[in-house]
Order: C-alpha cells, then sequence, then structure tokens
C-alpha cells in the first residue's frame, strides 16, 4: 500500500477505539443480549468488585427487581443477605494533573463543564478540581442506601431522560454500549408500586432475569462482540458536535442555540462481526 | 360533609387535572396499550387532522417503519400515496396576551425560560415573543420532508434523551400518558440500517403494528382509562420542583447546580380505574 494511502487507512482506523473484552461484560436477559463498557476512570473499586462479583457467578439468575419507566432498571439480589464488602464512594475524581477529560460544552447547565472521559459523559468543575461521569441513557451504577458508603453488589442502568440530580451522588463505572433495546423491554413496575413502593416489582415471576453475566474474557470468541466506540478527538466526533451547534442543514428552520446536551451527543458504537 | 373538609377535599382533587377522554387517542400496539394526550396549545390544525385521521380509521394496521433506540420511533404509512393535505408549520406559536405558560427554569440552556403550558413542557424565547412544546421523551410530533410545509400524517414519538435539535423545527401536538413502557417495546431498527438507511425497518415482519387507533370518545366507557395529570400550578408539583432545586434530603451528598431540565420533571400521571 502506498504510503499515503496507508496514512489515510490509519487516519481512519482511529476514528474509532476497539473495546478489549477485559472491558466488556456480557448479560444475557431474558429479552435479549446486552453489553456493558465498564469504566475505570472514576470508579476503579467499583469496576474492580463488579468485574469480581461476575467472573464468581453472582448475576447468574438475579433480576431486575425495581424498574420506574423513564428513570432505572435496578438489579442483583435485593433480599439476600451476602457477604459483599461495601464500596467506599467514588462519585467523583480530583482531576488529574494530566486529565483525559474533553470538554464540548462550556459553561454547561449542570457542571461548570461537559464533555467526555474516554469515551463516557462527564462533568468538571473548576472550583473543587473535581470530575465526574454523568447519568446519561445507558450509564450503570452502583445503587445504594442513605449512607454514602452503602454500595455492595446491587446497580442500575439509566433507562429515561438523565437523572441529573444523581451526578456526583453515585458511583458510574460504566454504560450499556450493546443491546440498549433489550434494556428498554426490561418489564417495568406497575404506576401502583411506583407510588407506594419505590417501582420495586414484588411479584417475582414479573421480574426481567439475568440469565448469566460473564466478562468478555470469559467468553469463546465465537461469542464476542467485536465493538468499537467512535473516538471523542477524531474529526467525524468533532464533526458530529460542530454540525449540531450551527445546525445548518436547511431541514432546520430554527438554528438552535448553539449548546449541546453530551448525553444526546453519546459517541456511537459499531459492531464489526455481526 | 362540613365545609372545611368540603374546602380540603376541593384543594386536593385540583393537585390533579382529568384528561377528557376527547384529548386522548388510545393505540393498541402489538406490545401494548399506549395512550397519548394531545395538545391544542402550539399546533391545533395538527391536532385537527390528526384526530380526523384517526377516526377514519387511518393508522389502523399501520406501523412503526423507523424506529431509532434512544431517539424517535416513527409510524404511518411512509409508502403509500396519499391524498392527506399537508399541514402548515406549527412549530412555535406567538406569546398570547394572556399566555397560560408557567416558568419554572430561568435562563433555560435551550431556552431564555422553560416550563409548562398545561402539562406540556415548554420553552420560551422572550425576544422573538414564540412559546413551543419541547420534544421530552414520549412527545408526538409530526415528521416532515425537508420543506416545513410537508408533513401529513406520519408522526414520531421520543424514546430517548430529549433531541432538544428539533425544538421549534417541528410540530409537537401531544405526549403518551399511558404505555411508555410498550412504546420503549416497539422494535428497533438494526445498527446497519442507522447508519445505511436513517433507521428504516425495511423488513415488514419486524415493524410494529398499530392495531387500531382510536379517540377516547370513541370507545365504550369500561374500556376508557380514567386519566389525570398533575396540575403544575399546585402545591405538590411546585414541592417537587423546589425539592429538585435543593436537593437537601441527606441522601445527597452533593445538593446540585440549582438547575432543573423540564424534560425529566414531566408532570406525573395518575390512573384512576386500573
Amino acid at each position: 500500500m502506498p504510503m499515503i494511502q496507508a496514512a489515510a487507512a490509519q487516519a481512519k482506523q482511529s476514528d474509532w477505539t476497539s473495546l478489549p473484552q477485559s472491558e466488556l461484560v456480557y448479560m444475557q436477559l431474558d429479552t435479549g443480549l446486552v453489553v456493558i463498557h465498564l469504566s475505570q476512570s472514576v470508579a476503579p473499586k467499583h469496576v474492580a468488585q463488579f468485574s469480581s462479583l461476575v467472573k464468581s457467578r453472582f448475576y447468574d439468575n438475579s433480576s431486575f427487581y425495581r424498574v420506574i419507566d423513564g428513570f432505572v432498571a435496578q438489579a442483583g439480589k435485593a433480599e439476600e443477605k451476602s457477604d459483599v464488602p461495601t464500596l467506599p464512594p467514588e462519585f467523583t475524581r480530583t482531576i488529574p494533573t494530566k486529565s483525559d477529560f474533553i470538554s464540548v460544552q462550556s459553561p454547561a447547565f449542570f457542571a461548570d463543564e461537559a464533555g467526555f472521559i474516554n469515551a463516557f459523559a462527564a462533568g468538571k468543575d473548576n472550583e473543587t478540581k473535581e470530575e465526574w461521569l454523568i447519568h446519561c441513557p445507558g450509564a450503570l451504577a452502583m445503587a445504594r442506601g442513605t449512607a454514602p458508603n452503602s454500595a455492595t453488589s446491587d446497580f442500575y442502568i439509566v433507562i429515561g431522560q438523565a437523572p441529573r440530580h444523581l451526578d456526583r451522588n453515585m458511583s458510574i463505572f460504566g454504560r450499556v454500549v450493546y443491546g440498549m433495546e433489550h434494556v428498554q423491554k426490561i418489564k417495568r413496575a406497575s404506576l401502583t408500586s411506583v407510588v407506594s413502593q419505590g417501582g420495586v416489582i414484588s411479584d417475582k415471576a414479573k421480574q426481567t432475569k439475568i440469565k448469566w453475566a460473564k466478562l468478555g474474557d470469559e467468553l469463546p470468541n465465537t461469542q464476542q462482540l467485536t465493538l468499537a466506540v467512535q473516538n471523542v478527538a477524531a474529526t467525524p466526533f468533532q464533526q458530529r458536535l460542530q454540525d449540531a451547534k450551527s445546525l445548518k442543514h436547511e431541514f432546520y428552520v430554527y438554528p438552535g442555540s448553539s449548546n449541546i446536551d453530551v448525553c444526546y451527543y453519546q459517541p456511537k458504537i459499531k459492531v464489526d462481526n455481526i
């Protein structure tokens, strides 16, 4: 291949970042296959404990027992006493000396700046010098009680408009990168339960089950999906943001406010082997 | 009933506004029953045409043929030539002399002010003197081509994080008030189709069908749902917003930015006869 073509091919490749199987959790739900990409950036202890629980088959045959349409789908083994250790809060991180935070909106509406840490929507507070992951649709976080350090193993996935009041109050450690439509099929609690029982589905037969959850590198090659996420720093994604800020296409009568909601503009995912 | 109790009962009642059957469209999808509340406020001609099409059984056996997870589910009879008249754009309205817009966030992120017109999330531009309904999850709008006056009968429902770039560019005329979880079960286009065919589901067998759509007052009493929506001006809803702005509950470590996303705080719905 001539050098220029090779360079172009290389540039093209870097528009996407491959997701290592070791950072992926595959969950086979009653409703379909879901894959989660774990993020070490803000909550490494949560990733470590979650991965370890996955490997120990902790979540196999557990279920989504609290599901509120437009809010979250929460899963785990709420009712069983377990000896899983509690986790320290990892709601935010101190801005590292060389931060990989890429700003796309400043000022933002719920933070000084909004952008991405790797491919994860993130916020930044320049006064307190903190960064955190944002509760966008598909975000994965550990549930907890009133005490900030009470999280153990129950987790939730955001399934509606971003619940931004939970930002900096919960430890986010991943996001759904495949099968979000199967997450959206998870059985909801009734309106009555939402009002009187906080959205818990008391009839176990009506809970959507997690048949099994496995790390990508526990699976045979034939079951692994070849996933890649848009590189936030690369031209196509930056162009997408630019287009979003100006809305120049003739379709638009109103050209927009030039503000960006990072939860709407999350990096796209591609799957190369299906 | 003593007078004081009667007054209290009356006050309590006004926390909720009953939804007249004439403003409701019931849609029986393959995935379950969905009810839409129509809004005359900004797009009366769209409501008139949609209601008339519903009554003529136009949507019976039509289907959701373009469905992009995290964005919209679009339905109608795209492929059939039809003699349905085109609609004028009703993207915004001029602020009426006595506007029923209730502001809850000023400044907002995508508008000077955000709030509600009746129970519908709305924005306001104080310079151009316009108000409009916002593309929150569950919003119903008419699809169109590039020409602003090209809408006829195909419609979409927002199923993901609010696509705010469509505000003031599309005519919103309702929102889902019941069965949003059944909307979330509508079959999505494949990733390949999203990239190469704009999310159209070319295999008709894979499209979720609308078995029938009827106005509430076309249905026998026994099939009507008794729906009510929170009164945005009443104490419980205002208290909910106040709590959202300060996050004083001991659960919250970070008390929030005091900003409100109206799409997250849409008025709740209750059903009194199921």
